[in-house]
Protein backbone atom coordinates (compact mmCIF):
# COMPACT_ATOMS: atom_id res chain seq x y z
CA UNK A 1 0.00 0.00 0.00
CA UNK A 2 1.16 3.36 -0.80
CA UNK A 3 0.86 6.07 1.74
CA UNK A 4 -2.07 8.16 0.72
CA UNK A 5 -0.11 11.78 2.89
CA UNK A 6 3.77 11.53 1.71
CA UNK A 7 5.77 13.28 4.01
CA UNK A 8 6.42 15.82 1.47
CA UNK A 9 2.86 17.07 1.26
CA UNK A 10 2.34 19.11 -2.29
CA UNK A 11 -0.73 20.06 -0.90
CA UNK A 12 1.04 22.15 1.92
CA UNK A 13 0.11 26.05 1.30
CA UNK A 14 3.80 27.76 0.83
CA UNK A 15 5.25 29.56 3.58
CA UNK A 16 3.86 27.63 6.46
CA UNK A 17 6.57 26.16 8.37
CA UNK A 18 6.11 22.62 9.40
CA UNK A 19 4.54 22.35 12.93
CA UNK A 20 2.80 25.17 12.97
CA UNK A 21 -0.59 22.52 13.29
CA UNK A 22 0.95 21.25 15.90
CA UNK A 23 1.83 24.53 18.17
CA UNK A 24 -1.51 25.96 17.15
CA UNK A 25 -3.32 22.24 18.75
CA UNK A 26 -1.21 23.29 21.78
CA UNK A 27 -2.19 26.68 21.94
CA UNK A 28 -5.92 25.87 21.40
CA UNK A 29 -5.34 22.76 23.94
CA UNK A 30 -3.95 25.42 26.62
CA UNK A 31 -6.26 27.59 25.91
CA UNK A 32 -9.36 25.44 26.67
CA UNK A 33 -7.68 24.35 29.74
CA UNK A 34 -7.13 27.66 31.11
CA UNK A 35 -10.08 29.56 30.11
CA UNK A 36 -11.89 26.46 32.49
CA UNK A 37 -9.76 26.83 34.99
CA UNK A 38 -9.04 30.44 35.69
CA UNK A 39 -11.89 31.92 33.26
CA UNK A 40 -11.58 34.30 30.62
CA UNK A 41 -10.12 37.32 32.64
CA UNK A 42 -8.12 35.15 34.52
CA UNK A 43 -6.38 32.98 31.91
CA UNK A 44 -3.69 35.63 30.82
CA UNK A 45 -1.45 35.39 26.86
CA UNK A 46 1.45 34.68 28.87
CA UNK A 47 -0.13 31.80 30.92
CA UNK A 48 -1.55 30.64 28.08
CA UNK A 49 1.73 30.45 25.95
CA UNK A 50 3.47 28.64 29.20
CA UNK A 51 0.95 26.01 29.01
CA UNK A 52 1.44 25.31 25.63
CA UNK A 53 5.14 25.67 25.43
CA UNK A 54 5.36 28.48 22.73
CA UNK A 55 6.34 31.92 22.87
CA UNK A 56 3.41 34.43 23.42
CA UNK A 57 3.92 36.02 20.02
CA UNK A 58 2.90 33.10 17.86
CA UNK A 59 0.00 32.94 19.76
CA UNK A 60 -0.69 36.68 18.52
CA UNK A 61 0.54 35.63 15.41
CA UNK A 62 -2.02 32.46 14.58
CA UNK A 63 -4.99 34.35 16.53
CA UNK A 64 -4.40 37.97 17.08
CA UNK A 65 -5.80 39.47 20.83
CA UNK A 66 -7.25 36.78 23.47
CA UNK A 67 -10.57 37.57 22.05
CA UNK A 68 -9.71 36.13 18.61
CA UNK A 69 -8.00 33.10 20.48
CA UNK A 70 -11.15 32.76 22.83
CA UNK A 71 -13.36 32.66 19.66
CA UNK A 72 -11.22 29.96 17.81
CA UNK A 73 -11.36 27.48 20.75
CA UNK A 74 -15.27 27.55 19.96
CA UNK A 75 -14.70 27.90 16.11
CA UNK A 76 -11.59 25.41 15.23
CA UNK A 77 -12.63 22.31 17.45
CA UNK A 78 -16.37 22.34 17.75
CA UNK A 79 -17.13 24.07 14.62
CA UNK A 80 -20.95 25.08 16.83
CA UNK A 81 -21.19 28.11 14.55
CA UNK A 82 -21.31 26.14 11.17
CA UNK A 83 -22.88 23.04 12.32
CA UNK A 84 -25.40 24.77 14.25
CA UNK A 85 -26.39 26.35 10.71
CA UNK A 86 -25.86 23.45 8.64
CA UNK A 87 -28.86 22.17 10.89
CA UNK A 88 -30.89 24.55 10.26
CA UNK A 89 -30.32 24.87 6.62
CA UNK A 90 -32.29 21.61 5.63
CA UNK A 91 -36.36 21.01 5.48
CA UNK A 92 -38.28 23.05 7.83
CA UNK A 93 -40.26 20.00 8.48
CA UNK A 94 -37.37 18.13 10.85
CA UNK A 95 -36.23 21.51 11.86
CA UNK A 96 -36.58 21.26 15.43
CA UNK A 97 -35.50 17.55 15.83
CA UNK A 98 -31.88 18.33 13.77
CA UNK A 99 -31.56 21.81 16.06
CA UNK A 100 -31.93 19.55 19.35
CA UNK A 101 -30.00 16.25 18.03
CA UNK A 102 -27.13 18.49 16.60
CA UNK A 103 -26.73 20.79 19.62
CA UNK A 104 -27.73 17.80 22.24
CA UNK A 105 -24.79 15.98 20.74
CA UNK A 106 -22.44 18.44 20.71
CA UNK A 107 -22.85 17.97 24.54
CA UNK A 108 -22.72 13.83 24.67
CA UNK A 109 -18.92 13.97 22.23
CA UNK A 110 -16.44 13.34 24.79
CA UNK A 111 -14.15 15.46 22.07
CA UNK A 112 -16.18 18.92 22.43
CA UNK A 113 -17.97 18.63 25.74
CA UNK A 114 -14.63 20.05 27.71
CA UNK A 115 -14.56 22.90 25.08
CA UNK A 116 -17.82 23.86 25.40
CA UNK A 117 -17.65 23.58 29.28
CA UNK A 118 -14.60 25.96 29.01
CA UNK A 119 -16.46 28.04 26.85
CA UNK A 120 -19.85 28.41 29.13
CA UNK A 121 -17.96 28.87 32.30
CA UNK A 122 -16.42 31.77 30.88
CA UNK A 123 -19.04 33.23 29.41
CA UNK A 124 -20.69 32.72 32.81
CA UNK A 125 -17.96 34.50 34.28
CA UNK A 126 -16.72 37.11 32.18
CA UNK A 127 -19.29 39.90 30.20
CA UNK A 128 -16.84 40.23 27.20
CA UNK A 129 -16.44 36.48 27.12
CA UNK A 130 -20.56 36.35 26.46
CA UNK A 131 -20.02 38.72 24.32
CA UNK A 132 -17.56 37.31 21.82
CA UNK A 133 -19.21 33.81 21.91
CA UNK A 134 -23.16 35.31 21.27
CA UNK A 135 -21.55 37.71 18.38
CA UNK A 136 -19.52 34.52 17.03
CA UNK A 137 -22.53 32.37 16.61
CA UNK A 138 -25.48 35.00 16.10
CA UNK A 139 -23.29 36.62 13.21
CA UNK A 140 -23.36 32.83 11.30
CA UNK A 141 -26.35 31.34 12.27
CA UNK A 142 -28.62 34.25 11.74
CA UNK A 143 -26.60 34.87 8.30
CA UNK A 144 -27.33 31.17 7.09
CA UNK A 145 -31.02 31.07 8.16
CA UNK A 146 -32.88 34.42 8.00
CA UNK A 147 -32.94 35.67 4.86
CA UNK A 148 -34.81 39.26 6.42
CA UNK A 149 -32.41 39.90 9.41
CA UNK A 150 -35.37 42.63 10.43
CA UNK A 151 -37.69 39.22 11.05
CA UNK A 152 -38.11 40.17 14.57
CA UNK A 153 -39.91 36.90 15.28
CA UNK A 154 -37.94 34.77 13.95
CA UNK A 155 -34.38 35.70 15.51
CA UNK A 156 -36.76 35.93 19.45
CA UNK A 157 -37.68 32.47 18.11
CA UNK A 158 -33.71 31.52 17.65
CA UNK A 159 -33.01 33.05 20.76
CA UNK A 160 -35.70 31.16 22.65
CA UNK A 161 -34.97 28.00 21.19
CA UNK A 162 -31.28 28.17 21.76
CA UNK A 163 -31.56 29.34 25.28
CA UNK A 164 -34.05 26.09 26.27
CA UNK A 165 -31.10 24.07 25.18
CA UNK A 166 -28.68 26.10 26.47
CA UNK A 167 -30.17 26.02 29.66
CA UNK A 168 -31.46 22.12 28.75
CA UNK A 169 -27.42 20.89 28.19
CA UNK A 170 -26.31 22.94 31.35
CA UNK A 171 -29.42 20.43 33.75
CA UNK A 172 -28.49 17.36 32.09
CA UNK A 173 -24.27 17.81 32.41
CA UNK A 174 -23.24 19.98 34.77
CA UNK A 175 -26.23 20.30 37.13
CA UNK A 176 -26.80 16.74 36.59
CA UNK A 177 -30.73 16.83 37.60
CA UNK A 178 -31.28 12.71 38.22
CA UNK A 179 -34.51 12.39 35.56
CA UNK A 180 -32.91 14.82 32.71
CA UNK A 181 -29.02 12.76 33.15
CA UNK A 182 -31.37 9.20 33.44
CA UNK A 183 -32.74 9.82 29.83
CA UNK A 184 -30.88 8.60 26.51
CA UNK A 185 -29.70 10.86 23.74
CA UNK A 186 -32.55 10.05 21.39
CA UNK A 187 -35.38 10.33 24.29
CA UNK A 188 -34.77 13.70 25.07
CA UNK A 189 -34.56 14.90 21.02
CA UNK A 190 -37.90 13.35 21.00
CA UNK A 191 -39.53 15.37 24.23
CA UNK A 192 -37.98 19.01 23.28
CA UNK A 193 -37.77 18.47 19.28
CA UNK A 194 -41.79 19.73 18.98
CA UNK A 195 -41.19 22.56 20.66
CA UNK A 196 -37.76 23.70 19.36
CA UNK A 197 -39.91 23.50 15.72
CA UNK A 198 -42.76 25.58 17.16
CA UNK A 199 -39.86 28.18 18.16
CA UNK A 200 -38.46 28.50 14.67
CA UNK A 201 -40.83 28.14 12.53
CA UNK A 202 -44.59 29.26 14.30
CA UNK A 203 -43.67 32.45 16.71
CA UNK A 204 -45.45 35.11 15.91
CA UNK B 1 -45.88 59.75 66.55
CA UNK B 2 -44.95 56.49 68.08
CA UNK B 3 -41.71 54.09 67.38
CA UNK B 4 -43.18 51.12 66.29
CA UNK B 5 -40.75 48.59 66.65
CA UNK B 6 -39.96 49.80 70.87
CA UNK B 7 -36.25 48.81 71.53
CA UNK B 8 -37.40 46.19 74.39
CA UNK B 9 -39.16 44.07 71.66
CA UNK B 10 -41.74 41.88 73.38
CA UNK B 11 -42.11 39.39 70.54
CA UNK B 12 -38.42 38.56 70.64
CA UNK B 13 -37.90 34.85 71.03
CA UNK B 14 -36.57 33.40 74.59
CA UNK B 15 -32.75 32.59 74.49
CA UNK B 16 -32.31 34.80 71.46
CA UNK B 17 -29.16 37.14 71.72
CA UNK B 18 -29.55 40.77 70.82
CA UNK B 19 -28.15 40.98 67.40
CA UNK B 20 -27.95 37.76 66.31
CA UNK B 21 -30.20 38.54 63.26
CA UNK B 22 -27.84 41.18 62.13
CA UNK B 23 -24.70 38.78 62.45
CA UNK B 24 -27.03 36.12 60.39
CA UNK B 25 -27.44 38.62 57.68
CA UNK B 26 -23.54 39.65 57.42
CA UNK B 27 -22.99 36.30 56.95
CA UNK B 28 -25.29 35.47 54.46
CA UNK B 29 -24.07 38.88 52.41
CA UNK B 30 -20.31 37.75 53.29
CA UNK B 31 -21.11 34.53 51.83
CA UNK B 32 -23.40 35.34 48.88
CA UNK B 33 -20.30 37.86 47.87
CA UNK B 34 -17.70 35.02 48.09
CA UNK B 35 -19.12 31.62 46.56
CA UNK B 36 -19.77 34.70 43.77
CA UNK B 37 -16.42 35.83 43.52
CA UNK B 38 -14.34 31.97 44.82
CA UNK B 39 -16.83 29.50 43.75
CA UNK B 40 -17.93 27.17 46.34
CA UNK B 41 -15.00 25.17 46.44
CA UNK B 42 -12.86 28.08 46.84
CA UNK B 43 -14.76 30.15 49.52
CA UNK B 44 -13.63 28.37 52.75
CA UNK B 45 -16.09 29.37 56.17
CA UNK B 46 -12.72 31.24 57.76
CA UNK B 47 -12.68 33.56 54.83
CA UNK B 48 -16.78 33.92 55.39
CA UNK B 49 -16.04 34.65 58.72
CA UNK B 50 -13.68 37.01 58.45
CA UNK B 51 -15.84 38.96 55.67
CA UNK B 52 -18.65 38.76 57.89
CA UNK B 53 -16.74 40.10 60.77
CA UNK B 54 -17.92 36.78 63.33
CA UNK B 55 -16.42 33.90 64.58
CA UNK B 56 -16.69 31.14 62.24
CA UNK B 57 -17.74 28.75 65.48
CA UNK B 58 -20.74 31.28 65.28
CA UNK B 59 -21.35 30.72 61.70
CA UNK B 60 -21.35 27.09 62.28
CA UNK B 61 -24.24 27.42 65.22
CA UNK B 62 -26.58 29.06 62.35
CA UNK B 63 -26.20 26.91 59.20
CA UNK B 64 -23.91 24.19 60.37
CA UNK B 65 -21.42 23.00 57.85
CA UNK B 66 -20.24 25.23 54.64
CA UNK B 67 -22.92 23.01 52.94
CA UNK B 68 -25.34 24.24 55.36
CA UNK B 69 -24.61 28.04 54.90
CA UNK B 70 -24.93 27.50 50.82
CA UNK B 71 -28.74 26.05 50.87
CA UNK B 72 -29.33 29.04 53.10
CA UNK B 73 -28.25 31.27 50.76
CA UNK B 74 -30.79 30.46 48.51
CA UNK B 75 -33.73 29.37 51.03
CA UNK B 76 -33.31 32.66 53.01
CA UNK B 77 -32.36 34.91 50.68
CA UNK B 78 -34.88 34.41 47.72
CA UNK B 79 -37.31 32.03 48.71
CA UNK B 80 -36.92 30.26 45.64
CA UNK B 81 -38.28 27.11 46.43
CA UNK B 82 -40.89 27.97 48.49
CA UNK B 83 -41.55 30.72 46.11
CA UNK B 84 -41.87 28.39 43.03
CA UNK B 85 -43.94 25.88 44.92
CA UNK B 86 -46.31 28.17 45.64
CA UNK B 87 -46.42 29.24 41.73
CA UNK B 88 -47.50 25.77 40.93
CA UNK B 89 -49.98 24.63 43.39
CA UNK B 90 -52.52 27.35 41.98
CA UNK B 91 -55.40 26.37 39.37
CA UNK B 92 -53.92 24.51 36.51
CA UNK B 93 -55.25 26.76 33.59
CA UNK B 94 -52.58 29.57 33.99
CA UNK B 95 -49.78 27.55 36.00
CA UNK B 96 -47.41 28.12 32.57
CA UNK B 97 -47.79 31.90 33.25
CA UNK B 98 -47.56 31.55 36.96
CA UNK B 99 -44.10 29.83 36.71
CA UNK B 100 -42.84 32.13 34.33
CA UNK B 101 -43.80 35.32 35.62
CA UNK B 102 -42.69 33.84 38.96
CA UNK B 103 -38.76 32.55 37.94
CA UNK B 104 -37.96 35.10 35.63
CA UNK B 105 -39.50 37.73 38.35
CA UNK B 106 -36.65 36.52 40.79
CA UNK B 107 -34.29 37.45 37.94
CA UNK B 108 -35.73 40.77 37.49
CA UNK B 109 -35.42 41.78 41.02
CA UNK B 110 -32.32 44.00 42.43
CA UNK B 111 -32.79 41.63 45.78
CA UNK B 112 -32.50 38.47 44.46
CA UNK B 113 -30.19 38.69 41.14
CA UNK B 114 -26.96 39.16 42.29
CA UNK B 115 -27.80 36.07 45.06
CA UNK B 116 -29.15 34.16 41.68
CA UNK B 117 -25.87 35.10 40.39
CA UNK B 118 -23.74 33.62 42.84
CA UNK B 119 -25.77 30.53 43.26
CA UNK B 120 -25.71 29.63 39.55
CA UNK B 121 -22.03 30.68 38.98
CA UNK B 122 -21.33 28.01 42.14
CA UNK B 123 -22.93 25.29 40.87
CA UNK B 124 -21.47 26.05 37.51
CA UNK B 125 -17.91 25.16 38.88
CA UNK B 126 -18.73 22.86 41.39
CA UNK B 127 -20.31 18.90 41.09
CA UNK B 128 -21.46 19.66 45.30
CA UNK B 129 -22.77 23.31 45.20
CA UNK B 130 -24.99 21.53 41.56
CA UNK B 131 -25.83 18.78 43.84
CA UNK B 132 -27.04 20.62 46.75
CA UNK B 133 -29.29 23.16 44.71
CA UNK B 134 -30.82 20.66 42.56
CA UNK B 135 -31.97 18.83 46.24
CA UNK B 136 -33.22 22.00 47.65
CA UNK B 137 -35.27 23.16 44.86
CA UNK B 138 -36.15 19.36 43.74
CA UNK B 139 -37.28 17.88 47.23
CA UNK B 140 -39.32 21.64 47.94
CA UNK B 141 -40.65 21.38 44.55
CA UNK B 142 -41.87 17.97 43.65
CA UNK B 143 -42.72 17.55 47.26
CA UNK B 144 -45.62 20.40 47.26
CA UNK B 145 -47.21 19.75 43.81
CA UNK B 146 -46.56 15.73 42.38
CA UNK B 147 -49.10 13.89 44.48
CA UNK B 148 -47.13 10.75 43.02
CA UNK B 149 -43.34 11.24 43.11
CA UNK B 150 -43.41 8.07 40.56
CA UNK B 151 -45.15 10.17 37.69
CA UNK B 152 -42.31 10.09 35.45
CA UNK B 153 -44.06 12.25 33.27
CA UNK B 154 -44.80 14.40 35.49
CA UNK B 155 -41.14 15.09 36.55
CA UNK B 156 -39.92 15.44 33.47
CA UNK B 157 -42.23 17.96 32.63
CA UNK B 158 -40.95 20.25 35.61
CA UNK B 159 -37.42 19.26 34.69
CA UNK B 160 -37.63 20.72 30.94
CA UNK B 161 -39.80 23.22 32.28
CA UNK B 162 -37.37 24.45 34.71
CA UNK B 163 -33.97 24.11 32.57
CA UNK B 164 -35.90 26.23 30.13
CA UNK B 165 -36.42 29.46 32.39
CA UNK B 166 -33.26 28.72 33.18
CA UNK B 167 -31.80 28.89 30.03
CA UNK B 168 -33.56 31.80 29.26
CA UNK B 169 -32.63 33.80 32.58
CA UNK B 170 -28.88 33.28 31.36
CA UNK B 171 -29.32 33.90 28.31
CA UNK B 172 -30.74 37.44 29.46
CA UNK B 173 -29.15 38.65 32.41
CA UNK B 174 -25.84 36.67 31.98
CA UNK B 175 -25.23 36.60 28.12
CA UNK B 176 -27.32 39.89 26.88
CA UNK B 177 -28.30 38.39 24.08
CA UNK B 178 -29.60 41.42 22.56
CA UNK B 179 -33.15 39.95 21.22
CA UNK B 180 -33.52 38.79 24.67
CA UNK B 181 -32.44 42.11 26.96
CA UNK B 182 -34.74 44.20 25.20
CA UNK B 183 -37.80 42.43 25.64
CA UNK B 184 -40.13 43.65 28.44
CA UNK B 185 -40.59 41.30 31.22
CA UNK B 186 -44.33 40.44 30.23
CA UNK B 187 -43.39 40.24 26.60
CA UNK B 188 -41.14 37.16 27.76
CA UNK B 189 -43.33 35.41 30.06
CA UNK B 190 -46.19 35.93 27.14
CA UNK B 191 -44.01 34.15 24.81
CA UNK B 192 -42.73 30.90 26.75
CA UNK B 193 -46.03 30.79 28.91
CA UNK B 194 -47.63 28.52 26.47
CA UNK B 195 -44.35 26.23 26.63
CA UNK B 196 -43.81 26.07 29.95
CA UNK B 197 -47.39 25.29 30.34
CA UNK B 198 -47.39 22.18 27.91
CA UNK B 199 -44.49 20.75 29.81
CA UNK B 200 -46.29 20.82 32.83
CA UNK B 201 -49.52 19.93 32.06
CA UNK B 202 -49.76 18.14 28.35
CA UNK B 203 -46.05 16.07 28.57
CA UNK B 204 -46.77 12.02 28.16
Amino acid sequence: MVDPLPEANPRRPAGRRKGDSGSKDAVLDAARDLFAELGFEGASMRAIAARAGVDPALIRHFFGDKDGLFVATMENRTQIPDRIAAALAGPPDSLGERAANTYLGLWEDPETQPILLSLVRSAMTSDKAAQLLVEAIAGRVYGASVSDAGELAKIRGMALAGSHLFGLAVARHIFHIPVLDEMTHDELVALVAPVIQQYLTHLE
